[in-house]
């Protein structure tokens, strides 16, 4: 089955963190492809990467990137597909400085940004799911009984507090 | 026609920002609803609103507040559909609180976070207009058209430079 | 004997910064429960426990959250009681996103706020104490004999500086 | 009838910010007395002030400071009652100097700490408020009959969006 | 003469700021272009300023922009000119989103970075008269009579201190 | 009388912050010198400033800069002298630039940083004060009258708190 | 011979950082006490340790304090000798609370403010020498050859460049 | 052959990070020298080095400093020469206390800033070969190939994602 989303990050460093992703699209039976795509490294590639994904029949881009993390809004203002943007954590800033440089895109090029780190790389497949499942209902479902499993979880953590330590 | 879009927001004066994405969404043709509904002061109506909005026939939610900013990431948690959330400018912190607590959601729950302020409502409104122009080829193509011109306007606009003051 | 304050974080991953809170609260021998509340995970499960929490006796709550912090703010917005909220130490931003998500409420609904980490969880039992001791006098008591035990441990450390080295 | 809850500032600069908790305090019927206390121009004062505020019959203080903001801190450091903080925004750092100086405190002395300025001033008198309110009835009733209309308000306000701006 | 330096911006908006660096390459007598060419809104225009920028003749490129600023590291990835990057103050953060984005360069494709607003610049156009100055001997010494002017300006200025008010 | 003070600052427009410090030098009759002394614009200036203060008979040095503040840490580290740093509110970061250039200096070389701004500016003049007063009996009186009288208008500005608005 | 600085901080753990400054009044044979002074938890001993130091013959006090760091500001505000403060580093904000809490003082009462951590230890004693050295010749010679021998140490350094890695 | 650049930094510990510029260099074949110089210890040697960096035959200088990291630019003061900064990663702040001391210089003296850390250490040795490349066309041909290489190494590296873990 053809991928419907694309997972594509700055640097093979960024896996790391743009793995979690990808775990979660495979939970959720979604098909996706990943690709490594630097925005300042590779730039005619990176173009060439977006201007073609609405005829590839992607259907969301999940870019990831750190420090001057340019790769998701570049993308963005090449397509018209959603493009969620997960800012890595960066060795000095923490992140600060991908987050800025990811969610503070001018008005007429949105970049749907999460958190920084792996807590955002899982949440845009979450999100990649719900902009696919508000059409496609087996996806909404898979995404309706992941939440409901993640909930339960929570419900039965409880008693384990304090037993036997954190 | 009954609306696709929510437009939230938590009080009143949040209404200076966020009707840029009204605007915006009345530019592009697609139907919305706004409404007043604060995470902190009317928490029950903030819930029935998001527990509703499927059923409602809305397909995506923009919510904008403001310093400790819960609306999105409440609302989030309380319905499958995206959840697009504008952080908006506060009066102590410039809107960094209000981005930090929009941004940051842990692993589960999704928030597709826009740039602090104005800029942030207009592409919320854009990314809201991707998202249904996924399916919806009469939305996507008045999106395209819409970017088209804001093209030709920074293109047209190097004349200007210098020529009668910035 | 029923619980006087109410100890919810929002993962069990809290609970290596809230056990000083718990543990404190042991030392000045006021009842508690605790448990496992998540705002953005378990959304209804925490407008029970904040609705209910009065008739169940409680007379202050104690919540602990990191990154976009919500617990404490919307725990507050369900319940007259006074809520106090402990910023965790997020993994990116070093809690100085939990402490603005937790710190920063609108006009209308309060949280007292304590420091980031452990120091808060430690002072979040002693501000609870300290609420329960305004007519509850053995509590205050208690309270008092603790802080006059700290002010020793204090006038005594001089002794030990650069004897055997930090 | 005497004051119940002391409100304190570091300077008459202050009251801009700090005459939102003494309205807020009027409107619930709460007696209060204030006061300029500075912690670094009038130590002498500030340390009798804390000292004798259980004697004098408060059960709550209210301390609002900015920049190095010493005086919530020093005051809890001198009473056992339960001391509020008002970070007031500062004329260089906006307010982030006053937050942390007051919020940041070590384990031992807490001090509850508000959002930055008014909207801080404004929750201190509540949660004061909600303090008195766990032993005091009459209190409490106010406090919840103050949430009811404040929520009324914004039902109310959605209304007004968009009719004659904003 | 041909230009020997490209100033280019994201936005008619960043004038305001630019315009400093063209005034000086004025009175350094530095042949330049000036041009509107956005990141984000005209990506293609962008690809290919810079990869014709060698052909053409230019020597340095200058690039303003603000927010998420991605147009200086974009440009220097499509040319072995010096790009030299002046970050536009941003209506939110102050700048400090701008500065980030543009200084934060992964390893392998450089930015030199000005401080925010007049002052970068202005010093923009210092940095590529020293550039130039470095080969072109004419460029070398006009540079050094600016700076020369410049400091006997500053030897002047004393005397005015509190003559006449600041 | 000879200078035992120098107020020295990087450019003119330092002078509406420095100003408070020579008000303050004036109150408390201690002689001083101000000079507008640039550690970029005329480093060699600057240098023979700092290297001849012993012989002129300066006993503190003062010195503002706003940005990247160089000029307090350079003077430091041509002189024996304390020297005072005074961090100048800077249009774009607020100060925060001007406070972490003067503030971070490496083991070796010390500058005694003040408060960003017009306090700071007061309070470069009372550190002045307080180390010349540790010898010179005359200015410590004068220090200690001064802050007597500071702290009776503290003591006294109660009674003005909502009498005719703050 | 008796003691002519005093070196206090809030706890047991700040010594780490602070017996960088001992050491080196060591190095200089500056006589000095140290003593664990905390201004939350033994606020009556502080204002005593301030209120006498003038007359047990102290010329300068160093205070070390991390977080909510109000030891510095309190001590200046009850003593006419110049206060020296350290931020140290802080566990969750990396210490830059303690320099806001401890910088950031208002009109009236100086701290004379040091780097974070180690090098600001080191500081506040070469800063302490510089004081007294400037009556006493003899503390000044001792602080002007450790400073050429510190400076000899960086010309020599050169050379073991790449010699044998960092 | 004599070298045409400089590559200074403040202390021997730089050398961890500056190595990174020295290596690309090397493998640029571009003549460099390096060497320990302090701005705040060794001042009158950095005015040395930079006032007789242009007769010496440097085309360009790199500079690294952390914390109030003034040697990029004191050197930039002192020279007509392009100066690059690299902002060294300092212990408690993580380096943005280097990257405004060196960034936010005045209008009049410009330095080149780079990232923080290795990454600026690496692009401030690219920049230094673009810049000397714009004359040099070998330079500028080595620089070409450099970068084609790493172009390649990022086209490569997809291949990777996921076979054996990141």
């Amino acid at each position: 089955m053809s991928a419907k989303v694309g997972v594509i990050m700055g640097s093979t460093s960024d896996w790391e963190t743009m793995k979690h992703a990808c775990e979660l699209l495979d939970q959720l039976a979604i098909p996706y492809e990943k690709k490594v795509v630097s925005a300042h490294r590779t730039p005619d590639l990176m173009f060439e990467y977006a201007a073609t994904a609405v005829e590839r029949g992607l259907q969301v881009i999940i870019a990831g990137a750190g420090g001057a993390a340019h790769l998701p809004g570049m993308v963005a203002s090449k397509t018209v597909l959603p493009v969620i943007g997960v800012p890595v954590k960066s060795s000095n800033l923490n992140g600060l400085d991908s987050l800025l440089s990811i969610v503070q895109m001018p008005g007429g090029v949105p970049v749907a940004t999460m958190a920084i780190g792996k807590a955002g790389a899982i949440n845009a497949a979450l999100m990649a799911a719900s902009i696919i499942g508000s059409t496609d209902k087996e996806v909404q479902s898979r995404l309706i009984a992941w939440r409901e499993a993640m909930k339960q979880k929570v419900l039965d953590s409880s008693d384990s507090l304090g037993v036997e330590g954190p």
